[in-house]
């Protein structure tokens, strides 16, 4: 798909998903496709696991509570981060893992598979997210941080409207008036 | 040009480039890429002020200092990020803005353009960012978080080398040495 395409097709889906499995191969495209996105300083601080087995998958989606409704997905892909400085006390691992979802996002997008960025739910104050890294073995030093479904949608829904690119981009000057 | 070509080509490119302008038609479509990317709770944190014309580009770039060193593209596109929680006191603005620098970045490479994702240059302990937010008149609310040249690049270059998948992604446990 081409690259303008995928940006514009891209929106968040919550659901519900086809039954048909996610060839392993597209799961390694869209993970190869997400650590190819840059890192402060390369220091390569975003890892991922996918999660294909079904024994798995409920487990760790039974950790989501309340638990996200019609996300029925037959794959996800887990997203882990080291919080570790690029230099000095800079720390740019919340760029480097977003860099590598949205790479992940318009991957999933191109191969004809539908996602959502589920964070906030997960990262909350009651850190869903710990249990699921629990499920998933991860080390002390990795924070999960996101879970992204990966299937066949089985509904076509629209992405969220959005204000028009005159409000938030300018040519030379904020606010500027010239014709975009 | 492919969306997996556009993600596997993408690399940060420092310099130097050639003088050639970027049209303007071709600064609104990497605008618009970056607009496109998901934000949290749809709130849209991300704006941009595309810079094209050569003083307002001097003196943006008079800004950072030490400078730049080779970095003359044609143009440049700023990027402003409001702070303003998605809900209750969760803020998505870094992951918000980064997944649109990432869009733009891909899109730019798809238009055989070349890019650096410059911001812990600009926002360290000297805030650089503030002064070339003052240059374009950016108002209080909003911070200017990075900067990224826009041109044809002078030179061939490849990006740095990245540890191996097996590394870094795995399926259904951490460190799981299931082949990928």
């Amino acid at each position: 798909m081409d690259t303008f395409d995928a940006i514009g097709n891209r929106h968040s889906y919550r659901g519900p998903y086809l039954p048909e499995p996610v060839p392993r191969e597209d799961l390694v495209r869209i993970m190869e496709a997400g650590l190819a996105a840059p890192s402060g300083c390369n220091k390569q601080t975003t890892s991922l696991v996918a999660i294909d087995d079904p024994g798995v998958l409920a487990r760790v989606r039974a950790c989501i509570n309340p638990p996200l409704r019609r996300e029925n997905a037959p794959a996800a892909i887990c997203v882990l981060t080291q919080r570790i400085n690029a230099y000095r006390d800079k720390c740019f691992a919340v760029q480097d893992y977003s860099a590598a979802i949205e790479n992940m996002l318009l991957a999933i997008t191109a191969l004809g598979y539908a996602s959502c960025w589920y964070e906030g739910h997960i990262t909350d104050d009651d850190r869903l997210c710990d249990q699921m890294a629990e499920v998933l073995g991860v080390p002390a030093g990795y924070d999960l941080v996101c879970y992204l479904p990966v299937g066949k949608p089985d509904r076509t829904v629209r992405g969220p409207q959005k204000r028009p690119l005159a409000d938030r981009a300018w040519f030379n000057a904020f606010g500027a008036t010239q014709d975009l």
